[in-house]
């Protein structure tokens, strides 16, 4: 298989755009991709200060890679989950791939924080993927909201973004399908939220990895085994695979013609919000989530006789 | 395994409500989602004149079998396609199954139209599947319109609906999102239309037919193979297969929280519709589609020197 650009050996084929490209033009492309991402849905400009959250997985090297490349000013925020077997290496790759490269990197610990994963899973009863997701939200846009960044850039892909909009979907939740897409205006409290790769597929962030020599993490979370996403993702693969373009054509149909009508929606039913009474977050009550979690964490710990929790407050 | 409501011994397992009925109990549960799909979408009052859309196949015959069992007024119309090895036999069964329970039986011949399917398929680019349900539901609407029924059923079961709905979803296809599902009103010259089996499965109107011994076509459509609902329907039989009431919940929820939202849209963007010069049938254009596949028809017939068709109008 050649090229499509150059007719040299194809390193990289992709059926959904019916073409293959060698390593030099797949990162032209990746970098095409990116940049529309950017303009088309006016993500950011060049000058304003991004917050880039990087697990130490592919996309996120991926993305902070790509963005420093297009002379962005870039800094990369990591959360230590304090997962065993996980989280300790994911903070080494990170700590690596930023020092090599000179990035900035912040790193948050909300160990210190007493909101260590593995404590808060024993302690809450809800499923752990969709709490330690409200903690990392939380964190994330604490840090740029309150350091002045412009924008809080995550390595969501394409696939990400179709399993969570199918999820979405099938429950037809208004809310979510009112406001999910690449961009998520700042408002009051809350930082703009951007997903620059949301028109490239995980196979395609693993390709622009693999060709740059990026090393990432390859580890799946411990926890996240039967995450309903999973199941989703293969039956888009499936769909994919039967009708290549199918995501893609889902996605971006959905952001001009199903979202504007659930975003009017939503924006007539939305309660106003309060700020948290402990930590000042935007909340819907006068706790916030991640307060509320800590909270029922402290409780368990007294109640096992392990004595009060010392938590530091960012 | 037991019977839920009488503990005789089961005949139909149902996963996706968690029970199992024995034929008696079976029926009965059958009948009361019937009755509650009538009642919660308001699709018709006991007295109105009711015309059942009949192919031969499990759906139509189980619906106008249990409408006729809970009292309505029901007039069965079939429509003869003239497709070969499967148009004949398909109205040998209504007949013969209207016949033994003195059903009233309207059948409508597109072939003296003009318009049997075999030629449509060779003289209009256009994939048969698509033409051939515009002509049906042209004469269905037609018939029930002009002839003073209250109110048009099909035998539409959950299957479809998701199967349809789901297509409808993959596109965002906003006007079909803004109209689908059990009810459409009637207005002008379209016939109110209605789905009173859209809370059941087609395993379950399968079952319905074994257990009353209904003799009804299974031969598919010899057209239909590789039709993209087809596909559809698999990956929605594992999706239900992973989560049990996974159909219902996707249907029920759109319609309570996806359709509004759509609805609202569809209304303000809709254009005005005209009658057809040659039929008067509602349309977009001058010539409503029928015509305009007639008329295409009849240009190849004529272009292959079978000279122009003899048609009758209805």
């Amino acid at each position: 298989m050649k090229c499509r650009v150059c007719k040299q050996t194809a390193a990289v084929a992709l059926p959904s755009h019916h073409t293959a490209f060698c390593p030099e033009c797949f990162s032209a492309y990746f970098a095409r991709q990116v940049e529309r991402a950017i303009r088309k849905h006016t993500l950011f400009e060049p000058g304003e200060r991004i917050l880039v959250a990087v697990s130490g997985g592919k996309d996120s090297l991926a993305l902070i890679h790509q963005l420093a490349a297009q002379g962005y000013d870039v800094t990369a925020l990591h959360l230590d989950l304090g997962i065993p077997h996980s989280s300790g290496p994911a903070r080494e790759i990170v700590t690596a791939f930023c020092a090599e490269r000179g990035f900035a990197l912040r790193v948050v610990d909300p160990v210190e924080m007493g909101l260590a994963i593995p404590e808060v899973k024993a302690a809450v009863k809800r499923p752990i993927c969709s709490v330690c997701g409200k903690i990392k939200r939380h964190y994330m846009n604490k840090i740029a909201h309150e350091e002045g960044y412009d924008v809080l850039a995550t390595g969501h892909n394409l696939d990400d973004e179709v399993a969570r909009l199918f999820a979405n979907t099938l429950r037809w939740d208004r809310d979510f399908l009112g406001t999910q897409g690449p961009l998520m205006p700042g408002t009051g409290k809350f930082a703009r939220k951007v997903k620059p790769l949301c028109r490239l597929s995980e196979f395609e962030t693993a390709a622009y990895c693999f060709l740059h020599g990026l090393k990432h993490g390859t580890a799946p979370c411990p926890y996240s085994k039967g995450a309903s996403f999973t199941g989703h993702k293969k039956l888009w693969g499936d769909l994919e695979g039967h009708s290549p373009g199918s995501k893609t054509a889902f996605y971006e149909r959905f952001l001009t013609n199903g979202k504007p009508a659930f975003a009017h929606l939503a924006h007539q039913e939305r309660e106003p919000l309060r700020d948290c009474g402990v930590c000042g977050a935007p909340s819907n009550l006068d706790l916030c989530g991640v307060c509320r979690i800590r909270d029922q964490l402290a409780a368990a710990k007294e109640k096992s006789g392990a004595g009060p929790t010392q938590a530091k407050t960012l």
